[in-house]
């Protein structure tokens, strides 16, 4: 694998540089590795260019340029497309190579991809993220790793360049699957949050005050601690776009219902953000559920 | 109100010496707090009147002998009756006694409370706990106190000894409502809890790596680090009975309703602990939320 200017150095293929690719492309130039990259819009990878990353004009031509690729893109079609497409990173990848999709995709596409690597000689991985634009850019995101051990094994040292919480979750398929668990269990939590919020704005309770007191017990959480100061704040900037959100609740609800599974909090979650969507929010931050609580009951502030 | 053995010291008054009361008591007498304490069944009081406590026979009786009067009680019947029943607080209070219900309860029956305290020249305090029984015996309960400014000063050095977080949130049942907020927070994370380990379970994923990636970030919360390994570990031993959470959740739907507040998110949650209860739960802990989606959706294990 390592066949780059020195023993420690892999040449990487990246697709994908928005908000968090662009950064997790950077930690690897970093650490040494020579890049090839591609995005649909190439503006976006202009920072990584001028960085010293070579441009491919296609995924097929940046797993011809790489021994490792890497993908972080918007949606399973994106995904196939990107992977399985003519002008695909299958279609140019030489046996040996490794596929690591970070997107936050299908469980099932992940297996389908994995095993048209495996058809090529290839071994492929699922790796998406939980972390935001904050951990990307701090290298602290937690990668969830669907796949071989052995991929895995020789992916862990790339990985360790963009995330501080690795975990070798399973068979492919597997990352999605975690990725999966943690929009669930961030899904009614943002429901718990938002109505709590409500509630003690229209109890005629003092929000500060409020935080206070519920904050460091059983009610407190992550999403307590990053979206509560912006709510009282009135702040529905996106740290996590609504409309990608309501992606991966549909994801996870597909796959429930492969499963059959009953998730009824789930299900209300996703509803309730197709309201946020459709009061026209999608660009908003998943904080922006409180909007359209508001708006279901009325409440005029 | 200092009328003990020392300036320092309060007579109080105690009713309700279950796995809460009975801490929070030994601890305001641990300071040197001569206590009258009654109970429904006296001999959860033993242990108190063991270690120095007064038994008086009616909460009357305990009023007409302390200063401070505390209950926490178990729903919000028993505590109209405590405070406003014929043998009740109220009857034996003197002018310038301080009632304190710290029952989770209606804040209503709070402001009725006040209202009924005032008339008697006698001030009152809703002062809810979250924390549980560990909280209780180890006094770093969050205290949420709703009533007159004087009378949470006055009271604070007794809170004090049972508490950590004490912050006085408003008038008259501004303490209860605070409470609601911390229940309304916990309600829709239990179901994102319990929805996400099941998923995970039905995904064939190893849970406690699942653990590993989504602990640390977005998807963190305190109900996930009590609960999350107490529901691997199958144990659905109460630490917070479903019976009780139903009681603090219909509460605050009738709160809502009251408000003009629709909130579906906790309407789902008191509906899903229904069936908790009806599937035979009910003394179990609120982790219990998970059998019942398993057997809502027929999962066998």
């Amino acid at each position: 694998m390592e066949t780059g200017n020195s023993p420690q150095t892999t040449r990487i293929g990246w697709i994908g540089t928005g908000v968090m690719g662009r950064w997790m492309c950077q930690h690897l130039m970093n650490a040494g590795h020579p890049a090839t990259v591609y995005n649909r819009s190439r503006d976006k990878a202009q920072p990584l260019i001028d960085a010293g990353a070579r441009w491919a004009d296609s995924p097929k031509q940046v797993a011809e340029a790489a021994d490792v690729v890497f993908a972080i893109v918007g949606y399973p079609a994106d995904v196939r497309e990107v992977f399985l497409g003519a002008e695909g990173v299958l279609a140019g990848a030489r046996p040996g190579s490794i596929l690591v999709d970070m997107t936050t995709s299908e469980p099932s596409l992940a297996v389908e991809i994995e095993a048209a690597a495996r058809a090529k000689g290839c071994l492929a991985l699922d790796a998406p993220v939980s972390g935001g634009d904050v951990g990307a850019k701090n290298a602290t995101l937690s990668i969830m790793v669907g796949g071989q051990r052995e991929a895995f094994d020789r992916v862990l040292p790339l990985f360790q360049c963009m995330g501080k919480t690795i975990v070798h979750q399973g068979p492919a398929g597997s990352g999605q699957h975690t990725k999966m668990v943690n929009q669930i269990l961030i899904a009614s939590t943002m429901i718990s949050l938002c109505e709590g919020l409500l509630y003690a704005y229209k109890a005629g309770l003092n929000l500060e005050t409020v935080l206070q007191s519920v904050s460091g017990g059983a009610a407190g959480s992550k999403s307590l601690e990053i979206y509560g100061p912006r709510i009282l704040a009135r702040n529905f900037e996106p740290g996590f776009y609504v409309e990608h959100f309501i992606k991966d609740m549909g994801i996870a609800l597909r796959e429930a219902e492969r499963l059959n599974l009953c998730l009824p909090g789930l299900a209300l979650a996703k509803q309730l953000y197709e309201a946020v969507r459709a009061q026209g929010y999608g660009r908003k931050g998943t904080q922006a559920l409180l909007l359209a609580l508001e708006n279901i009951s009325n409440v005029r502030r």
